[in-house]
C-alpha cells in the first residue's frame, strides 16, 4: 500500500470526471425507472464519491473478481444498489447493460439489494442496515490476519465501506466501530454519506452527524472531513488523506452530499425511495447534460476513461498473480490439508466414560483445532470460558499479536455474528462466534445473513435450554431452536454427547460453505452406548437405544437424549430412542430411511427442552411432544426440569400413555 | 425535584454509612453462598453506590411499591440481583430474610436475575445486557410525557440506572443513549459501575471506559466523574452533582469501583461469578467487620438508619397521595374510558370495498387513536410512513413538544423495542414500536422481554413476507412468524383484511397486559365477504368462505386468505376456508370448537407465506402445507409469489390433490 491511489496518474479533477459521475447517475436512475421501484436519491448524491473511489483509489480487476488481494468495497447502504451496479458495469465486471435493464426482476444479476454470489464485485449481501459495516470489520480482520501470516506482498489491501445515516444509527455499528478501533484496523476506511436525510425526516431530527463523528473519534477512530462530497477537488483532498498510511486507527471519512442531487426532489426525504416520474427523469437527464446518450448507453469519452482504469487494475492483478499467485494457492491447499488432519484428530479423541457437558466436549474438540493454521478465526462475546470456545493456538488476536486466532469480541453479539460473516467472506478463513443460546436473539439478523450468503461462519451456542438453571428465564431459551431451524439453508446441530459433538465439528469443518449453529448443553450428559458411526450421526438421526420389536419411538436431541434413554430403560415396554442431532437432515432423509428409523406404525414421543413447534411435523395426531411452551424459572436445573416435566419419569409416563 | 437528595439531612459520610454498605455486602454474599451460585463480585464493588443511592437520593416507599411518582431504579446489570434484593430488604419492601435465603430457588421472590412482577421494587426484568438501560430511557420518556400532561406536581421523578461495562458494550446501549440525548431526558441518570472487569478479561482489553464516556458525551450526555466509587465522600460529591437540576441532558455518572472488593478475588475476573468458598466467605465477613452478626441478620444501628430512610420515603409518598392521588386516579380512569371509546370508534370505521393493504387498514385504525389521550406513545424506527404507524394527534414527541405521541426512534430497532417496554412498565402508558417484519430480528430479545414481563407493549410489523417483492430476500421474512409464535405469552396477530385489522387493534387495546405483534401486509388484500362478528375474529379463527358439506378445509392467514378464497372459488370441489388471524388462539380453543371449524375427517391445506413450521401441528400426515422454506427473491411481488408457489392456482392444485 505504498501509494495513496490505485492509479499512478494524479491529474486534477476535470470536466470528464464530472461526466463520469453523471454517467453513473444516469445509469442508476435508468435502472430505477425501468424497475418502477428502487432508490435513486442515494446514487445521485453519492455518484461523485463512488466514481472517485473506483476510478482512482480502489485496486480491483473486474475480470478477476476473486483476486484475493483486491480491495474490498462494501456498500453498507445496500438500498443504493443501482449505483453499485452502474459502477461495476463501467468498471469491467461481468454486468451488462441488459443486466442493468433487468434491475429488480426475477433471476436477474441486479437484485434490489446487492447479493453476494449473484453479482461479481458484490463482496457481501447488504440491505439490513449496519450489517455491511460490521461485515467490513470482519473483512479487515481477515486481511490483517492473512497479512501477518503470509506477508504484505501476498495480502495487503484496504476494506472500504460506503455507509449511510441509517447504518450509523444501528447499534451494531457502534459495536463494530468499538471493536475496529480496539483492534486498530488501519486498513479499514468507512465513507459516511452524510446526506442528512432519513426516510421519515431530516436525519438531524433523529441524529447528529457531528455527534456520530465525535462518537467514532471517542471510540478511537481517525476522522477525515470532506468539505463537499459533490465537489471533486474536495473529495480528492479528503480521500488522499484517508488513503494515506495512517497511524493504525480505522478511518471515518465524513462526506456531506445532497440526496437526489440534480433531481427535482433534491435534498428531501421524497427522493429516498420510489421511481422518478417520466418528467422527473427527463429533467434529471437534462441536468446531467446527457440527453444525447441513449438509455443504458455510455458516452465514448467516459468509456475510454474506464478502459484506462480497467487496464490499470488488470495490470496490478497480473503483477500480483505472477509474483504471489503460487504462494497464495499453496496456502489454500495447505489449509485444506490441515483441516482434513484436524478433522481426523477430532474424531480420534478419546471418548469420556463419565457424563460431560457437550460444551466441554466442544471445547476439547476446539483444543485440537490450531486456529489460523486451519483457517478459523474468532471467539466469543465475553463468554469464551463458559461456551468453551477457545482455539488451540491460545493466542489472542489483537494489535500486539496478529497470529492469535482468538478474538475477544466484548459483549457485542450482533457485531460478532456479522464480523464472523465478514471474516468468512474474505477468502479462505472461517469466522467463528459464540455466546449463550439465549443471546442468539441479539444477533438474529446476522445469523440469517450467514445463511442467505451461504457463508460457512460457525456459530457456537451453549447454555441451550431451561436447564441453564439458576440464571433464570432471561437466560433460558425457549423459542430460539424453532427460530434457528426456520432459517433457510442454516444447519442447526444439537449434539447429545461427546462423540456426537466431535462428529458435528468434523462435519462442520467438512462443509465450508454451510453456515452452522452448534447448540451445546451447560450440564453433563451421559455417553450414548449404542454402536454408531460418524456417518450415522452426520446423517441427522440414528438409533441411540433400541429394543427388539419396539413398541414406541422416542425422538430426542441434546441433553434430552440422556433423559429419553433413561426413560426407555425404565419403561415397562420395548422402546427405541432416536438421537436427532440435526432435525432438518432427518426431515430431508429418503422416506424409506425415515421409515426404517421410525416405523410409522409406532407411536412417537418427541422430547426437547424447547418450544414444541419444531416437532409438530414429526408427532402426528395422538403422538406426544414433551417440550417447553412457557418461560423457564430460576432454580437449580433439576428443579426447573421437574417443574417443566422434562424428566425421565415424565417421558416414561408419556411412553406408557402412547402405547396404551 | 427541588432538592438534590430525597432525605432532608445532609450529614457528611460516617462510619455508619460504611457499616450500612458492608451490611449490603454481607447480605448479598450470603445469598450467593446459600444458592451455591450467583454473582457476588458486583455487589461487593457497588455496595457503597447502592447504599448511597437508596438511602439519600432515591424517593420511594417500600410499602407502596406502585406509588406512581416514585423514582425508578433499574439494575441494568441484572446479574447483581443479590445486591438489589439486599437493599430492597433493608429499604422496607416486602422481601424478608427468608426470601433472601431462598435466592435462586424455585418460586422464590429472589430469582437469579431480577424479574418484574416477582419482587416488589423490581421495575423491569433485567439480565440480558443493555435491555435495562434502554428500558430506563422508556421509563424516562413516560415520566417526561406524563409530567407535561399532568403537571410536575403529579409526576416528576428521576429514573436511575446502574449499568455495568457489559451493558455499555452492547449496541442497544448506543441506540438508547443517542435517543435519550436527542430527546433531552434530563431526569435520566445512568450510574456506570466502571470496575474494569468483564468475564473473559480486564474490560480494558475489549473496551475503553474513557472512550465510552467520551462517546456518550459526543452523543449529547452530561458526564459526571466520581473520583472513587468506594469512597463515600467522593460518591456524595459526584451524586450531588448528578442529581442537581441539570441543563436537560441525560447524565452518565462514571463510578470507578473494585469488583469483589474486600474479597480474596478482588479486582479479578474470578470474582465475577460463582459462589465463594466457605473460607473466602469467612474472610469477606471478617473484612467487613460483621463477624458478630448472624446470617441474614442486620446490625441494629444499620436497621435504625434504614428505618429513618423508610419513614422519610413514606412521608413523601403520603404527602403526594393526599395532594395528587385523586388527580392521578382520575387520569387513570379517564384513560380507560377513552380507550373504550377509541375501540368503539375503530370498530365502527367504514369498511372499504376495494382491496387495501392491511398496513393501510392499520394506519386508518391508528388515525382514530389520539395518542397520549389513550395512553399510547411511540412510533417507528424510521418507517412510520411505510408501516402506517402514525398516531392520530400527529405531534412529534420531543424536546419542543412533550404532548406529541409520535416518537421518531431513528433506525434503532433494538432500542425501540426495549424503550416501548420501558414506557409500558412506567404506569398507565403503552409503548408502541414499528418496523418491517424482517427487522423484528434486530429487536428479537426486546420482544421476548415484553412477553416475559407481560408488558402490553405493541409491536407493529408491516411488509410481512416474500410478497415485499423487489426489495428482495434481505427484506423478506421467512423465519420470523415461527419465531414470534414460539415466544411464550406473546400474541401474534396477522389480520387478513380491513375488518380483521380493526378488530385486532380493538382486541389489543382491550388487553393492556398482553404484549402483541401486529403483522401486516405491504400490498392490497381482498375484503372477506363472510358474515362474521368481531368476536369470531378475536377468537383466532373463523370461516371466511364456506360451502355446503365441505370436502376440504384451507387454513390461511393475512394476505394468503385472499389467495385461499380465490382458490376455493376456482376449485372443482366444495371447500371451506378458515382465516386464522391468531394461530395460538386457535390452538387454545376447546377441542369441539376446533372440530366444528375444521372437522378432523376432512383433508387440510395450510397456506402461509412463511416457513411451514408453524403449521405442522395443524397439518397431519397427508395434509398439505404451502409455505416458504427457502429465501425469497428480488422481483415484483407477483413474480416472487409465482416462483414460490404462493398463488391461487397452486393452492387450487393442492386442494384437488388433497381431496383425491
Amino acid at each position: 500500500m505504498a501509494s495513496t491511489t490505485a492509479r499512478p496518474d494524479s491529474a486534477p479533477a476535470t470536466a470528464l470526471d464530472d461526466r463520469c459521475a453523471h454517467t453513473l447517475r444516469k445509469l442508476a436512475v435508468e435502472q430505477v425507472l425501468a424497475a418502477g421501484s428502487g432508490h435513486y436519491g442515494f446514487p445521485l448524491g453519492a455518484a461523485d464519491l463512488v466514481d472517485e473511489l473506483f476510478s482512482r483509489y480502489l485496486r480491483f480487476d473486474g475480470t478477476a473478481p476473486q483476486w484475493p488481494n483486491r480491495d474490498r468495497f462494501v456498500l453498507s447502504a445496500g438500498h443504493g444498489s443501482a449505483m453499485l451496479y452502474a459502477v461495476l458495469h463501467l468498471a469491467g465486471y461481468d454486468l451488462t447493460a441488459d443486466d442493468l435493464r433487468a434491475f429488480r426482476t426475477l433471476h436477474s444479476r441486479t437484485p434490489g439489494h446487492p447479493e453476494r454470489g449473484e453479482t461479481d464485485g458484490v463482496e457481501v449481501t447488504t440491505g439490513p442496515l449496519g450489517q455491511g459495516l460490521a461485515n467490513a470489520v470482519g473483512l479487515a480482520i481477515a486481511e490483517t490476519a492473512l497479512r501477518a501470516q503470509l506477508g504484505a506482498d501476498v495480502i495487503s489491501h484496504r476494506t472500504v465501506v460506503l455507509a449511510s445515516d441509517g447504518d450509523l444509527m444501528e447499534g451494531i455499528a457502534y459495536e463494530a466501530a468499538a471493536l475496529a478501533a480496539e483492534q486498530r484496523l488501519g486498513s479499514l476506511i468507512v465513507c459516511y454519506d452524510d446526506n442528512d436525510i432519513v426516510i421519515d425526516s431530516a436525519a438531524s431530527s433523529v441524529m447528529s452527524s457531528q455527534g456520530v463523528c465525535d462518537a467514532f473519534a471517542a471510540l478511537g477512530w481517525r476522522i477525515v472531513e470532506v468539505a463537499d462530497g459533490n465537489d471533486r477537488a474536495a473529495l480528492r483532498e479528503g480521500l488522499d488523506e484517508a488513503f494515506e498510511q495512517g497511524d493504525g486507527r480505522p478511518t471515518l471519512v465524513r462526506v456531506p452530499t445532497v440526496i437526489g442531487l440534480l433531481s427535482p426532489r433534491a435534498g428531501t426525504s421524497a427522493s429516498h425511495s420510489g421511481a422518478p416520474t417520466t418528467e422527473e427523469h427527463e429533467e434529471i437527464v437534462r441536468a446531467l447534460g446527457l440527453e444525447d446518450v441513449g438509455p443504458f448507453e455510455v458516452p465514448a469519452d467516459v468509456a475510454d476513461r474506464w478502459q484506462a482504469v480497467r487496464e490499470c487494475g488488470a495490470a496490478l492483478r497480473r503483477q500480483w498473480e505472477e509474483a504471489q499467485g503460487e504462494a497464495w494457492d499453496r496456502h489454500a491447499r495447505e489449509l485444506a490439508e490441515k483441516v482434513a488432519e484436524a478433522r481426523e484428530r477430532i474424531l480420534e479423541l478419546p471418548a469420556p466414560t463419565a457424563p460431560v457437558a457437550t460444551r466441554v466436549s466442544s471445547s476439547r474438540a476446539l483444543a485440537a483445532l490450531p486456529g489460523l493454521d486451519v483457517g478459523i478465526l474468532g471467539g466469543s462475546a465475553d463468554l469464551a470460558g463458559a461456551t468453551g470456545t477457545v482455539l488451540a493456538d491460545g493466542g489472542i488476536f489483537g494489535p500486539d499479536d496478529r497470529r492469535g486466532a482468538n478474538i475477544r469480541f466484548g459483549v457485542r453479539e450482533h457485531a460478532m455474528g456479522a464480523i464472523a460473516n465478514g471474516i468468512t467472506a474474505h477468502s479462505v478463513l472461517r469466522g467463528i462466534g459464540s455466546t449463550f443460546l439465549m443471546f442468539a436473539t441479539y444477533e438474529a439478523n446476522a445469523l440469517r445473513m450467514s445463511a442467505i450468503q451461504r457463508l460457512g461462519a460457525i456459530h457456537v451456542f451453549s447454555h441451550d435450554s431451561i436447564l441453564v438453571g439458576e440464571d433464570g428465564p432471561t437466560h433460558q431459551p425457549v423459542e430460539v431452536l424453532p427460530f434457528l431451524r426456520a432459517i433457510p439453508d442454516f444447519e442447526v446441530w444439537r449434539p447429545a454427547d461427546d462423540l456426537e459433538t466431535r462428529v458435528v465439528w468434523a462435519e462442520v469443518l467438512a462443509t465450508p460453505d454451510r453456515p452452522a449453529a452448534i447448540v451445546l448443553s451447560r450440564s453433563g450428559v451421559d455417553q450414548i452406548q449404542a454402536l454408531r458411526t460418524p456417518d450415522d450421526i452426520a446423517a441427522g438421526a440414528y438409533v441411540a437405544h433400541d429394543a427388539d420389536e419396539p413398541e414406541a419411538v422416542v425422538f430426542a436431541t441434546g441433553a434430552e437424549v440422556t433423559t429419553a434413554v433413561d426413560a426407555a430403560q425404565r419403561a415397562a415396554h420395548r422402546v427405541r430412542v432416536l438421537s436427532v442431532p440435526n432435525l432438518e437432515r432427518f426431515r430431508d432423509m429418503p422416506r424409506d430411511r425415515r421409515e426404517e428409523l421410525a416405523p410409522s406404525s409406532l407411536p412417537r414421543i418427541c422430547v426437547e427442552a424447547s418450544h414444541p413447534m419444531s416437532w409438530y411435523g414429526i408427532a402426528r395426531d395422538g403422538d406426544a411432544v414433551i417440550g417447553v411452551s412457557g418461560f423457564g424459572a430460576s432454580a437449580p436445573a433439576a428443579d426447573v426440569a421437574a417443574e417443566h416435566g422434562m424428566t425421565a419419569t415424565a417421558v416414561c409416563c408419556a411412553i406408557e400413555r402412547a402405547i396404551q
